[in-house]
């Protein structure tokens, strides 16, 4: 069994990215996410925080736009205009849920779609599925780059989701089928789930429920990739039972430590395209 | 084994559309469709007859813009305009293929989206991706109308897609799953495509190859869907090999009478949504 590091990819992606950054800077320009989070939410800020000391290091910035909880939908989409046309914000990532008195589906319709990093806006998704360039989900993306980085073949392979999520399960099966695997999503609603994830050559599991996935459920040498994030005794741990499997698998991405951390090097690879598509650079 | 007649639909489905197009006739209201044909393909021309006898029928509209082979793409784009601006044109088809002067994905995006009847401008795309209401491509969305008329329950069920175009095997693919199928895509680079399809509820046959679908492709007692259209010694003829299997299956569409019949009533349906939406009217 071989893990497939986060940190390994993130740097190469990291790597890939220096020239653009180095050109902008040139130019006058540093690609510039702003994080728009409403309320006080630790984990949020924690992990803007987090995505801030990431970016800096590679001269990318990140700024938090800090919105009180009580705001109403008239206010907010008044600061997202601000920041569709303020000429230094390059990216614009909406932390979600927003509180209940604002239409998400609304908002994300509203945000600028060149600067739409988490590639969630209706326009950018109608891209992703007609195979156009767009703002690819920053956790999709980074999985394929991850795949790509430990020279995994894609081709041919038969794929299997488990989630249809907006987020992860339908766009990394786009992906994975643009990239030739033959893909099968299983949702709550699959009749055979664990059958049909023991023959999946590449296992995405992305059903959002802790240890959901035992040996039972892979296939011998499978490559199992994890997008669970739940914190169990204040541990991270993901939707795959990690011990039960990790000797039947051949690559496996730990959590935490895996997909999570070529999240953040994409959104990065997100904010450096927005920056070069708002300045028509490229 | 019963067929799965496109007739019977398309009557329910245009029996159905009968108050929508009566209570728009009220506010002085017609539903128009105009469809481009560039060129003097005399197949599109008589597939525009056919579809405006079948919506003269129910009070809809259908016209061509008749345009010349050698039109320049921006004399393109300013005719497309006007039909975008037209308050007397609901929606717009445009026959594809277009002369190669004509960037084809530069044009889908210049439809107003409110008018694109096909469902392929990337904004009604991207909200079918993430479920959201929007112009559900005809031909797929006539092959869901098609099980619900026949009461058959998609929940559950695990479907094989044949075929990962834009305009059917992805979308088909989105609507099986979004009605709680376990759905696979299957393509030409997939690998055990016999051994996949044969475990199939629900086959969907979009592949584009006459006769690809025999017995040993299909499960005893599966529903088939024919996307098929090949002329074959001037005959039509599908993806299925319909006398092959026939005896093994539950439900099949023939071809022709079967997926191609909900077609054109599902672009009758997308038309009139067009025209309550132009309007504003619910």
């Amino acid at each position: 069994m071989q893990l497939l590091e986060g940190k390994v990819a993130a740097k190469h992606i990291k790597q890939n990215l220096k020239e653009d950054i180095d050109l902008l800077k040139k130019k006058g320009l540093v690609p510039n996410l702003r994080v728009v989070i409403v309320g006080n939410s630790p984990a949020s800020l924690a992990y803007v925080n987090m995505v801030r000391k990431s970016f800096n290091k590679e001269g990318v910035n990140a700024d938090v736009l800090k919105l009180d909880e009580s705001i109403s939908e008239d206010q907010f989409i008044s600061e997202l205009e601000k920041l569709n046309n303020d000429n230094k914000v390059s990216g614009i990532l909406i932390q979600l849920p927003l509180p209940k008195q604002i239409n998400t589906s609304k908002i994300i319709k509203l945000i600028n779609p060149n600067k739409d990093v988490d590639g969630f806006h209706p326009l950018n998704a109608g891209k992703l599925l007609i195979g156009e360039d767009t703002f690819i989900p920053c956790t999709p993306y980074g999985m394929i780059k991850m795949l790509e980085e430990y020279d995994i073949d894609i081709e041919g392979k038969n794929a299997v989701v488990l989630g249809r999520s907006n987020i992860v399960g339908k766009p990394i099966s786009l992906l994975l089928m643009e990239k030739n695997a033959t893909v099968t999503i299983c949702h709550s609603r699959t009749k055979n789930i664990k059958e049909i994830a023991s023959k999946a050559d590449i296992l995405v599991a992305a059903i959002g429920k802790h240890n959901f996935v035992d040996e039972s459920m892979v296939k011998e040498g499978a490559i199992v990739l994890d997008v669970g994030i739940h914190v169990v005794d204040g541990k991270l741990k993901g939707d795959v039972d990690f011990e039960n499997v990790k000797n039947k698998v051949s690559y496996i991405t730990p959590v935490p430590g895996g997909v999570g951390t070529t999240t953040i090097a994409m959104l990065m690879y997100n904010t450096v395209k927005a920056c070069k598509l708002i300045n028509k650079t490229n």
